[in-house]
């Protein structure tokens, strides 16, 4: 090459730099604009908070299979119709029925005829006691592995009391939840394998104070393993009763609970969709679970991440933002005892061969967002990174690699290159109210929950601009 | 130089640079540790919640001047006596004494005998009302220049009814905070100018609700301008009058309250100290004010401060941490409506040449800390920068430069190349609760308030460490 020429080339290299620098920077500052407009649309024109008063304290808790669930699936379907430019519709999926009966009741009998109560409420899935309810001594263990180190013969015919605590140093509360929750979803299984006639178990909470929380727990499938009754004790109460037995090991424990599992019956995801007007083939899924624990009203779990999904499609029309790609608003039903409506979403998905490039799901509470995690391939991630400016202004700075939510998950099996990813709010206040009766919505903030919103609102945004 | 006394330089630089990274990586190691312990102990171990609790629910509200102010200050020293290796004094101050009287009253008169309650409190400073209450028209403002735009003639006789909200866009709510707090602080005195002789204002608050937010307010010190009396109104209360306003300028408001400044009266800051083991002559002081409003218990504002600091000393010791350098935590009294713990401090520091190298205030309330401000040069902001990586998996990130807090303010007077710190906790609820009857301890949760002491003692570690 003469230097004339390799003049030229350099000269034309500098241009095209040039163009590509000015265009990506008209690029951020649009894109800045845009966010700028969804957050201060999130904090002061969104529905969301209005829409969470009324799923919380108009309906009240949606556990699957209950006329309230159903009341919540016709109350979303009506107000995601009112959003233009939407169409809304129900996709219908079986679900299982389990139901508490009458309130449970427990205490210790200390000596025959000296008693005290504790707080129960029985986990969901659990069978019940005998309708007079079950009187036996009791033996605390912490952690299912110490099941194996006390044997058969200190186990057989009693209660067996899970009290493992969850880790308070852990600043990732859903690591402790993770790690504790093992107890109550398989506590019951393993604990019938040792002769036990039931188990009692440690409520998986932050607090020390008298709300127990239910959960899902199931029973084996080895129909020789016999279904034993299963309830959490507050955190409180099991303080108390693992003090008792350390003062004398010989008390009992006695419960009483009437739940149990019917035939299943028909219920239905709620789907709000907004047509792309260039890639309407190309969908993005923004969702939370519309079902519910009974004990509170599901506020935090997960009342808010539906009405955050909602939002976003709200949002978009109140700013005038028309997507390029399909963006849909999921309501799964049946998220926490079963996940029937995230694996029927993804059936269906794969029946009608969707190209789903990207789900968010927002299931760990309305509380100030700190960021997101993504299930991504390094490429993907590389891109997701490059967003990260944007939002920092709004103090949402946690871009990680992890699990995203439950109910986007089976959308992994239909389309393997789809970008899972789910909303990581301030993690220290949920584990207070999840699945008791204080998830409730005066511990829901509205800002806290509007800038959840507006963190995902602005990141669908962002992947309806450029895709993967 | 020759190639082997290269070569042997070469290798004594070598060398060198290994020492510096390996024992700048040990120290990294040492510090990771000493701070994992610090966290632990703040999430497990530490008093601050239970000291919180008495703070709120057993003496309450803590007004300058007032018995329970007293009741604090025995309080909080009788406590740091109780941790090992701590000397507690009290440093007298003379402190204003502002009393709120009996409960005020308010109502907006539609016509003669038709009228609506609205709920108010009187401002901190502000004078009563005559006796049997004050009725006049009244006219609404949206910020303090707009008095000038509508002139004497519209507002003499008149209240001035200011009414601009918090811009809820902001996502620094201290900013909101700021600006719209302008017209409760100088509201009165420039009205006053106008002929007004009133004023009631919109409540400094992030939510719509019933609560009116007290606050400190100032009459000018020009002797020819009148003191006339002004009232918070609450948010939900403001945009009532506003409406009602609107469709009938002619409205009257009524008040009555009976507020009233007393003579100042004596008082104390709370200081406990740590030796330093090597330069005792380096202070580092921690602090938070001790004082609060009447209306609610002054959990956050600024119970959850003086809990944090204390806690400090505490952990430190449980830890079985020896500091290099004096340790102070300080409670200041006063800070509300006077500062004048502050000032007493830094005189008192003065006086007797103390040497402060660093000092962090808390006093944004108990929640999740997202990072500190810091009033620093250049040189220290770079030392400071460094200990990030620390901190960060603790969820706390934000290192900023910016304002630190109003007690610790005047030190920089003293010794202008100390470092001062602000804690910055997750900032939006503050304003819901702040100096409102709201301001109570089931608004604090303790794993917020514990991880604020994780992140304050673990900075103050690492400036003993390492010094400016």
């Amino acid at each position: 090459m003469n230097l004339i020429k390799m003049r030229s080339k350099l000269f034309k290299i500098l241009i095209l730099t040039l163009i590509v620098i000015t265009s990506s920077f008209g690029q951020t500052v649009q894109d800045e604009k845009v966010i700028k407009k969804l957050f201060d649309a999130a904090l002061t024109q969104s529905s969301a908070y209005d829409w969470l008063n009324y799923l919380s304290n108009q309906i009240g808790g949606r556990l699957s299979g209950s006329v309230q669930a159903e009341e919540a699936v016709q109350y979303t379907y009506n107000e995601l119709k009112k959003i233009p430019n939407t169409s809304v519709y129900l996709e219908p999926v079986m679900v299982p029925k389990w139901v508490r009966g009458t309130p449970e009741f427990a205490y210790v009998e200390t000596a025959p005829g000296s008693t005290f109560n504790v707080p129960i409420c029985a986990l969901g899935g659990s069978v019940s006691t005998p309708s007079l309810g079950l009187k036996a001594p009791i033996i605390e263990v912490v952690g299912i592995d110490e099941l194996a180190v006390i044997g058969k013969e200190q186990i057989e015919g009693k209660i067996v009391f899970f009290n493992e605590p969850m880790d308070q140093t852990l600043i990732q509360t859903l690591q402790a939840y993770s790690k504790a929750g093992k107890q109550r979803v398989n506590g019951a299984a393993e604990a019938a394998k040792y002769g036990a006639v039931g188990v009692i178990v440690r409520s998986i909470s932050t607090a020390l104070d008298d709300y127990p929380h239910t959960g899902s727990m199931y029973y084996s499938s080895d129909p020789s393993i016999p279904r034993i009754p299963a309830a959490a004790i507050s955190t409180k109460g099991a303080e108390l009763l693992s003090n008792t037995l350390a003062l004398d090991p010989s008390i009992k424990f006695f419960f009483k609970q009437n739940c149990r599992t019917l035939a299943d019956v028909p219920s239905h995801n709620v789907i709000a969709e907004i047509k792309g007007s260039e890639f309407p083939d190309e969908i993005i899924v923004v969702g939370g679970h519309l079902d519910s624990w009974d004990l509170g009203d599901g506020s935090h779990d997960d009342g808010a991440g539906c009405v955050q999904s909602m939002g976003v499609l709200e949002l978009f029309t109140k700013i005038g933002y028309t997507p390029k790609r399909t963006i849909r608003a999921v309501m799964f039903m049946n998220e926490e005892n079963g996940l029937r409506g995230g694996t029927k979403y993804a059936e269906n998905a794969n029946k009608n061969k969707e190209h789903h490039i990207f789900a968010l799901e927002s299931d760990l509470g309305g509380f100030t967002p700190r960021g997101f995690t993504f299930e991504a391939s390094d490429q993907q991630f590389d891109r997701i990174e490059s967003w990260k400016p944007l939002l920092e202004p709004y103090m949402v700075t946690a871009f990680n690699r992890g699990g995203s939510g439950a109910d986007i998950g089976p959308l992994k099996q239909v389309d393997p290159a789809i970008v899972l990813s789910g909303l990581r709010p301030d993690p220290q206040r949920y584990f207070d109210h999840h699945h008791a009766a204080n998830d409730t919505f005066e511990h829901v903030n509205k800002r806290e929950l509007n800038l959840g919103l507006g963190a995902m609102v602005s990141l669908i945004y962002l992947v309806d601009q450029y895709g993967f």
